[in-house]
């Protein structure tokens, strides 16, 4: 099994993706978020690119559906929720259908929609992942979010933590440079927390009062579920 | 002063090179062969893209003109040297002027042409290109040719070396989040070779023969010139 690693959301080029299994993450904090809300018995998870379709798609879905998502960290104006994963409490998820629209995290997962399964992970369902890749037995690419099409600290060291737990269960794997380099970095920076410090998007969420979203995003194997992208929809 | 990273020759923009300081790696081996040659009395390198360009280019500066490169990491047929840095000696090199392509670096020299200054790095010449950087002032852009279009865990971490020189002589800078991972990956690993092992691409050397190509592209600051791109032709 190879697994390579893409940077960030403007870097998707369609044959590195294509026919594999493609993991998504945007760790801070859609793919935390989708994690946490389908964990808590949110039905599905609608991602959409813009506030329009956003809320077109509300209208579609009906009474059962709510609003989430961010535009620069912040909540968008005349919608439930906003960007973090605290929010998406059981009592408000259970059931219902969430319409979603981030960024960088729902681009990276539009982008993706030629690999063959489309995983979203998070550090939090990080083990659970790993063991969902192991048995697709396809070849992996790991498609980081970015910040604004940017390489990402945060996203790069989950990247690094999920392959780390892939290599825990398999022997047998073949890393490009990028995916080593993101396995060394969590290796050496095991509590991912205080190399996520270095990130610039680690300011802009200080800046916007979120370390409780931060110190939740960073929580190992806290959930056991894989949430999978198919026809629009992620379950 | 802002230092960002660019990870492979694919990965250009011409957004994120414009009117910059670029600083071209290919440490294995195109940049290290431009800037041996130089340091050896080489009077110009013109870097080409193609083996025909460079064929037709030979004839136009006439005798004192020499053909080096490499296809596949070989030397390319009726071309006079390869791309080992350890072939560009005085006695061959003196007042001549090196016609060169090679996969990636080349590519990356050209890929820079926006920038307002394109300086040719190494380990090589780090210290050097570190002083030149702070004596330029301007925003810097590391452009990794990277392998095949990918990222790759030599040119990383020589930008890596490369960043930690500017810092050694500046304090206030910018960091991306990718050029403060190249910084870390070489602060944790400061014998280069260490790392370089785990690169798909140092396989490759080894596997062509080249370990003497590779220890001597690794010592740093054994030249103390930079090459400068101008106008088609590095002096």
């Amino acid at each position: 099994m190879k697994i390579d690693l893409i940077i960030s959301a403007d870097d998707i080029k369609e044959e590195k993706v294509k026919n594999k299994t493609a993991v998504v993450i945007d760790m801070l904090r859609a793919t935390s978020v989708i994690t946490t809300a389908l964990n808590n018995g949110c039905k599905r998870v609608v991602p959409v690119l813009t506030v329009e379709e956003a809320l077109k798609k509300v209208k579609e879905y009906g009474k059962d559906a709510i609003l989430g998502g961010e535009r620069k960290g912040l909540k968008i104006e005349g919608f439930d929720f906003s960007n973090s994963p605290m929010e998406y409490t059981e009592d408000v998820v259970k059931g219902k259908t969430l319409i979603m629209t981030t960024t960088n995290g729902t681009r990276a997962i539009k982008g993706s929609e030629t690999a063959r399964d489309i995983l979203i992970g998070s550090v939090l369902n990080g083990e659970a992942v790993a063991e969902k890749i192991v048995e697709l037995n396809n070849d992996v690419v790991i498609v980081n979010a970015g910040t604004y099409g940017e390489f990402s600290i945060d996203d790069f060291i989950c990247s690094g933590y999920i392959i780390n737990c892939v290599m825990d269960r398999m022997k047998k794997l073949e890393l490009t440079d990028a995916a080593t380099t993101a396995q060394y970095v969590y290796k050496t920076n095991e509590d991912i927390k205080g190399f996520v410090k270095y990130a610039k998007h680690y300011k802009r969420i200080m800046e916007l009062g979120l370390k409780k979203d931060f110190e939740y995003c960073c929580k190992k194997d806290i959930v056991k579920l894989v949430p999978q992208y198919t026809n629009g929809e992620i379950l």
